[in-house]
C-alpha cells in the first residue's frame, strides 16, 4: 500500500449531512501527514474524491490499515468495505476568506457567492464554516444585489428543470405559521381549472413541518423527476418533494445546519424561495406572506422589506411575482405537525362541515390569486372561480387523481400519545404564541414523527372556561411526549387568556 | 435497567472539545425517546451529567444496551466501562434565543452574555452553536456595553486569581505579527526588576504559536496553581499556559471554534483578553498592538477602535491599562513557530551578537513601559533601566531560574525536514505578508508540531538575487512539508521582491 493508502470501512456512523472520517493516530497516514482531530481531510477512490472532517480515533474500533466512514462521507465516495482509499491534505479553501471578508463588514462580490456554493456543493464546507456564512448572511445583512448572486449561484449549482407549457405558476409560503397547509388543497384548484402547478415542495426547516412533510402522509412525494413529469403532463399539477430533484443543493446543506440553529435571514430566505423556483422552471410565483407577532415575519416593517426584497430579486431573475400579505395572528387550520395538518387538508378538500373555515378560506384566496396571476380569471374574479371548483368536487377529484399519479393516496396516522394542556384561567384568548406553540410540537416530535404534533382546541377570541383543554399534544414516543408536556408546562402564558367579564 | 438507561461505552474517539455520544438506531431509548441524528442528549451518571450532541449508529458498533462517548464526553462525565447513565433531552438551550435576536439585529443585556457564558461554560452549546455565537459578536458588531458584559461574565465563569503583593503587572500582545515573541524576555527582566509578573499565556488561536506553545518548548508550563504560585513567590514572575488554570472557561471553548474559523472580533478579542488578566488577579496591564496591512490590527483607525475599546473595557472593569502601539510591516525575530521562536528568545536573553536586533529592541521597549507602569521607573527611564537588566546578565539568570522552578530549562528541538522557498527575482523587499507567512507555517505543522514553522531568512529593505532563499520551511512530517511547500508555490509574493535598480 501507498504511504497514503488506507482501507475503507463503513462504521455505520449517521453524523446527518457532515461527512466524516475516522483514522488511528498512530496510523502510518496520520503520521507521515500530521493529520489531527477537526482537521479535514480529502479522501479519494479512483475519480471520486470526498472533504471530510477527521476525527482521530485510539484503542481498537479501528485497525491501524483502516479508515473509517461516516454514512454522509461513505455515500458521498460511494466505496465497498476494503477499498483501498488515498487520504491527502484538501487544498485550502479560499472561498472561506469571503465569508470572513463579510463577517468583518465586507461585501460578497458575484465570484465570492458563487465559488462559496461551489464549495458548499462539493462539500468542502465543515458544518461549522457552513454555521458561520449561515450567520454573516442572517438579519438584514445581505443586500439587494447580493442577494440576486447568491440567487443565481444557487440555480447554477443544480439542475434546472424546463416545461413545455407556459405559464408555468408555483405558490410559495413565506412560513412561520403553523399548519398554513394551503398547498395541497390550491393546486388540485388550480389544476382543475388547466394551470400547470409542477409544485416541489421543502421539508420543514425550522417548522414543525414542510409541505412535503404533510404531503408525504397522504402519498408518495420521493418522485424522480421523471416520474414527477408523467405526474404533471397528465394532471397538470404535483406537490413532490423537491430535495430529491437537486434543485438547488447548495440550499439543502444550508438547511441542514439552518435547522439546529433555528434561523433564517432576509437575503438567505429569498435566495432560497427563488433559487428552488427558479431551478423548477416556474414562469410566474405566488408567495403568501404570513405577518404577525409571532409568524416569522413579525411585523408590516419586515413584511415590506422582505416584499421588497422578494420583488427586486424576482424581477432580476425573471421571475413574475405577487406577494399577498396575509394575517399571521393564529395558526391556520387545527393541526399542526404532518399527519394533523394533512386532517384538516382532507377535510377541507372533501368540504366536510367541520372543515376548518380559516384554512379553507386562505386556500381559496391564494388559489384565486393564482389563477388570476395565470391568466385563468380577470382581476377580481379568481375567488369566485376558485371556490366554485372547490365546492363542485372538481379539486377533491383532481387532488385524489394526482395523488394516484404519484404512486397511491393514503390516510394520516394517529399518534398513540395524547395529552391535553388545559386553560390556566377563563376568560377570552387574547394571544396566541405561534414561536411556541410550534416549538411543542416539534419536542413532540414532528416533523420527523409525522403523527406527533399539536392539535389547537381554542381560537382568537374565544371564551374557555378554567381548566378547559386549549390544545392537545400527540407524539409517538412517551419520551418526546413528556418532553413537550414540561416544556408546555413551564409556560402556561403560550395560549393567552384574559380574565374579560 | 430503567427505560432511560445503558450501559457507558469508552469509544476512543477524539471529537476534540465537541462532547458527542453514539447511540444505535434501534436501541430502547432511541426508540422511547425519538431521539435523533445531530439532536443534543442529556446524560448523567449520579450528580454528573454531560449535555452532548447525539450521533446514531448502525450496524454492530455498539450493543443495544451500550452508549458509546467521544473522548471529550467520557472525561466531563468521568464515567467508566460498564457504568448505567442515563439518557434525557436537555433542557431547551434559553440563552441561545439571545443570539438569534442579536443576529437579527438586537442587543446583548448583561443577563444574555451572562447566561449565554454559563451555558457556553457547562458545555451545553453544539459547536455550530459556538460558530454562530462567535460570528453574531465578529467584525465590530459588539457594543462597548455588550463587551464589558461579556468581560465580566467570563470572568465570573471561573477561577479569580489574587496575590499578596500589588502592584501585579502583565502583558498581553494583540498577536497577528509572527514571532513577536517578547514575553519570554520581558517576563524576566521586570522580575529581576523586583515586579511581580504572574504571567499566564494562552496557546495559538489562529497564530503559528501562542506564547504558552513557544515557552513550552524551553520549559514546562502546565502548572498546577499551587506549583504557579511558588513559582511566582520565589522569582516574582512566569510564563505559564493559563488554560490549565481555569481562567475564563468560556474563552477556550470560543477558541476551539474561533481556530477552524480563523477569524476574531473587536468585543471578543478585548473580553477574551481583560478577562484572563482580570482572571489571572493583574491590576496593571500593559498591551503591545502591532499595526500594518497583514498584522491582525491593520491599520490606524482599527488600531484607534480596538485601543479605545480596550482602555473603556479596562476602566470599566479596574484594570489600569498602557496601550503601545508597534510597527507591524514584517514578522519579529527570525523564527515563526513554537521551536524557532524559542530559539530567537534564547539568542536574546544570553546576548548573542547573532541574536535579532528587532525583537530585543521591542523587549526592551515594552519592558521600559511595564517598569514604569509598575512604578520601578519614571516615565522615560524604563527603556535604559530594562537594557541594563538584559546586557548584565541579570534578565537571563532570572529566566533560568524561572525556568528552574517551572519545570526546568530544556533546549528547543529541531524539525526533521526542511525546504528553502527563493526569491522570484532580483531586487529589494518590499512587502512581506505576515498572514500568508503564518499560513505557510500552520500548514506545515505549527503550533501542534512544535519544530515546525517558517525560518525568515529576508527582511524589509534588503536586496536579493533570484533564487536567493528568503525563507526556510521546517516541517516534522513530509506530508506537511508538501502542504506548506504547495501553498507557497502558489503564492510566490509572500515576499514581495521589486527590481529597483
Amino acid at each position: 500500500m501507498l504511504h497514503n493508502e488506507l482501507k475503507a470501512r463503513r462504521l455505520g456512523i449517521d453524523t446527518y449531512r457532515e461527512r466524516v472520517v475516522f483514522m488511528r493516530y498512530d496510523c502510518p497516514v496520520c503520521r507521515a501527514e500530521g493529520f489531527r482531530s477537526m482537521g479535514r481531510v480529502r479522501v479519494s477512490l479512483g475519480e471520486r474524491s470526498v472533504i471530510a472532517t477527521l476525527d482521530v480515533v485510539q484503542g481498537n474500533l479501528l485497525g491501524g490499515d483502516e479508515i473509517g466512514f461516516s454514512e454522509a462521507a461513505w455515500n458521498a465516495l460511494g466505496a465497498h468495505d476494503g477499498d483501498c482509499v488515498r487520504i491527502f491534505h484538501p487544498d485550502t479553501l479560499d472561498s472561506f476568506s469571503a465569508v470572513r471578508n463579510k463577517i468583518y463588514g465586507g461585501r460578497f462580490s458575484q465570484s465570492d457567492l458563487h465559488n462559496i456554493v461551489r464549495d458548499l456543493t462539493a462539500g468542502r464546507y465543515s458544518s461549522i464554516e457552513i454555521a458561520a456564512f449561515i450567520t454573516a448572511c442572517a438579519g438584514d445583512r445581505m443586500s439587494t444585489e447580493e442577494t440576486i448572486a447568491l440567487t443565481q449561484a444557487m440555480v447554477d449549482s443544480g439542475t434546472r428543470l424546463a416545461w413545455p407549457q407556459h405559464p408555468v405558476v408555483d405558490k410559495h409560503c413565506v412560513g412561520g405559521l403553523p399548519g398554513n397547509r394551503t398547498t395541497p388543497i390550491l393546486v388540485p384548484i388550480v389544476a382543475a381549472c388547466g394551470l400547470t402547478i409542477p409544485k416541489t415542495s421543502s421539508r420543514a426547516i425550522t417548522s414543525p413541518a414542510g409541505t412535503a412533510d404533510t404531503m408525504e402522509v397522504l402519498a408518495p412525494v420521493d418522485l424522480t423527476l421523471e416520474h414527477m413529469r408523467r405526474v404533471v403532463e397528465r394532471e397538470g399539477g404535483c406537490v413532490v418533494w423537491g430535495g430529491s430533484m437537486a434543485l438547488s443543493p447548495a440550499d439543502d446543506l444550508l438547511i441542514q445546519v439552518e435547522r439546529p440553529l433555528d434561523f433564517d435571514s432576509t437575503g438567505q430566505l429569498t435566495a432560497s424561495i427563488l433559487s428552488k423556483k427558479l431551478s423548477a422552471g416556474s414562469s410566474h410565483l405566488l408567495i403568501d406572506m404570513p405577518v404577525g407577532p409571532t409568524a416569522k415575519v413579525r411585523d408590516d416593517k419586515a413584511a415590506a422589506a422582505l416584499r421588497a426584497r422578494l420583488l427586486a430579486v424576482g424581477e432580476a431573475v425573471g421571475l413574475k411575482l405577487r406577494v399577498v400579505c396575509s394575517d399571521g395572528l393564529q395558526p391556520v387550520g387545527r393541526g399542526i405537525g404532518p399527519a394533523l395538518e394533512a386532517l384538516d387538508v382532507l377535510a377541507v378538500l372533501r368540504c366536510d362541515a367541520a372543515a376548518p373555515q380559516d384554512l379553507r378560506e386562505r386556500a381559496l384566496l391564494l388559489a384565486g390569486h393564482l389563477l388570476e396571476l395565470g391568466g385563468k380569471a380577470a382581476d377580481g374574479e379568481g375567488l369566485g372561480l376558485a371556490a366554485r371548483t372547490l365546492d363542485s368536487g372538481a379539486a377533491w377529484d383532481k387532488f385524489q387523481a394526482i395523488c394516484t399519479a404519484q404512486g397511491g393516496l393514503r390516510e394520516p396516522g394517529r399518534a398513540a400519545h395524547r395529552l391535553p394542556v388545559t386553560a390556566a384561567r377563563s376568560g377570552v384568548v387574547t394571544r396566541i404564541d405561534n414561536r411556541r406553540l410550534a416549538r411543542v410540537a416539534k419536542l413532540a416530535g414532528a416533523p420527523m414523527a409525522p403523527a406527533a404534533g399539536v392539535e389547537l382546541l381554542a381560537r382568537l377570541g374565544q371564551r374557555v372556561a378554567a381548566d378547559e383543554p386549549v390544545y392537545l399534544i400527540h407524539a409517538e414516543a412517551p419520551g418526546e411526549l413528556d418532553y413537550a408536556a414540561n416544556y408546555a408546562g413551564s409556560r402556561p402564558d403560550i395560549i393567552h387568556v384574559e380574565d374579560i367579564p
